[in-house]
């Protein structure tokens, strides 16, 4: 890694799971406090009376060193005494919470009641937690994301943990998108000329990133920006390393190939990067690629990936023109 | 115990820990379907955002032998993971929950945001966990009691738990209860003609007992039965087996004596129970008295005072003419 890496300014467009793993190599690779992650929300759901957001979550225990890495979500070091007590008085069960991971629901739940911002309160547990990078929902307004199916109409937890990603996928929709204004820091540092690299990061296109695109000041901050914009495929091989995105992708009448990835982000990406493993798809995609292993499986891994990316957004934005807008964007 | 008693129907006016006690004592002499226990809600508090039922709680935990004994609140076998994460996570702390407890205070906080009304919810609780016999809230509208205090007015857990009953008491308020309605099935079950006996258990009389005879409606309904009334004196030489009782009792001027007891429930009862070592009060307490002892170590001591309770209002009830209306009870 260049010392000039360090102070390079990034900001995460990420999902949940595989896109925490390249927004904790990016964390680890940046300096501190330059590194802004703009979480998505359309998975967030009232259950139990709590307002849970998994995605946001997910990054703020990864990025602290909370998260389980075997489960995939949660906390480690976790109890569930709370679940069985709860499903022996009848309670709904079929979402899990752990005892630890709980505190930061009723948490929530509490200061969201008090008109705290879920933005300012996201802010206040990152601090809480030690962590040096913003952490921000793409909206302080509510959107949800509604998977129609082959069973109908489902919140998404309801499709993605109660019914396991079994109904078939017909249409993903998000509630409340059209409508909701961008969080404010969030908007601006995509826009802003300080920033050198923007990142969407491997998680489900579908499901996690395009709740956050679908906000309309996101999506034209993102258009308008002037920090190259990288997206990384979380397809290898014609599979998802985890998650229902290659079932998803079949079900929407698409090849699970990264060049389906990078249609779905044309207009608006500068480059891909996708695994050595699909690089014969570099050809057919009319886009700057980068070859490099996405496979995350430890922190050496998402630490290289992230120097890659970081690289590839270096590049592009040397090659350009001063002056340069993004070349492959285009309105769509 | 004699056969007749297994039909006998009881209802308990009860507060906390001292209450439930005599509560679980009646509830093991009693056949099934036979007591009635009207709780305290004047404690019930909103705590993270969560409704908290603290002597509901007790009663329903007592009853159902999961209440732990050495601690006199909360639930045996219990972890605190929750409250753990909490403090770290910068959320109050000064009220614990358990990670089994607050399963319960979830579910409530749920249920009563659906418009379930308190009573239902308890009965829901009471039926999933066995117990065989009503609990109820003496209201499902909010009572609250604030303790005016040498540091102001104080609601009832701030200073109860909080300040641990540090702040000299001046005067107690139930705020709320003068246009609370009666429980209706509370109501009822005090006015039946089917009551056997109508017992106020051993609970601080000022802090836990006084808010349920607040309510105008319970209040008359005690006037009104046909049942006798039998309170069982909290105070034994001079001092309360546990909480503040005495202390509250000396700060209100009033000296903490079985025939203080007597003289705060006059008008109300029929008799009362005093602990045989405070025998020398009796001459001066001008209400028929028991003897019998108060202090409940174990199951065994609950339950003889059980049946010394209930001997002692068949036997008020069998002196009494027929047709008889409570002679001690008076308007006041």
């Amino acid at each position: 890694m260049s010392t000039s890496r360090c102070t390079t300014r990034v900001v995460a467009v990420c999902g949940g799971v595989g896109g925490a793993k390249l927004a904790l190599g990016l964390y680890r690779v940046l300096a501190p406090d330059t590194l802004t992650v703009v979480g998505n929300t359309g998975d967030d759901f009232e259950h139990l009376g709590l307002h849970i957001s998994p995605d946001l979550d997910t990054v703020l225990y990864t990025l602290s060193g909370l998260a389980d890495r075997e489960r995939g979500w949660g906390r480690s070091d976790e109890s569930w005494d709370f679940m069985e007590a709860l499903a022996e008085l009848g309670g709904e069960d079929w979402f899990r919470l752990g005892d630890r991971d709980l505190a930061l629901h009723v948490l929530r739940t509490q200061r969201l009641r008090e008109s705290t911002a879920l933005s300012a309160f996201t802010a206040g547990i990152a601090r809480r937690l030690g962590i040096h990078a913003r952490i921000l929902p793409m909206s302080d307004d509510p959107v949800r994301t509604i998977v129609d199916t082959s069973e109908g109409l489902l919140p998404f937890q309801r499709y993605f943990v109660q019914r396991r990603c079994e109904p078939t996928v017909r249409r993903i929709l998000f509630d409340g998108a059209a409508t909701a204004r961008g969080q404010a820091d969030a908007v601006a540092a995509l826009r802003s000329h300080a920033t050198d690299a923007i990142v969407i990061c491997p998680s489900n296109p579908y499901l996690s990133v395009d709740p956050i695109l679908a906000v309309p000041t996101i999506r034209a901050a993102l258009k308008a920006a002037s920090a190259p914009i990288i997206a990384v495929s979380p397809i290898i091989g014609g599979q998802a390393v985890k998650g229902p995105t290659a079932k998803i992708m079949a079900e929407l009448g698409v090849e699970a190939t990264s060049a389906t990835i990078a249609a779905h982000y044309a207009g608006l990406i500068d480059g891909l990067v996708i695994d050595p493993s699909d690089g014969a798809e570099a050809a057919t995609i009319k886009l700057p690629i980068e070859l490099a292993p996405t496979l995350m499986r430890d922190l050496d891994d998402r630490k290289t990936l992230a120097r890659r990316v970081l690289d590839f957004a270096a590049r592009l934005a040397s090659e350009r023109a001063p002056g340069y807008r993004a070349v492959h964007r285009e309105a769509r």
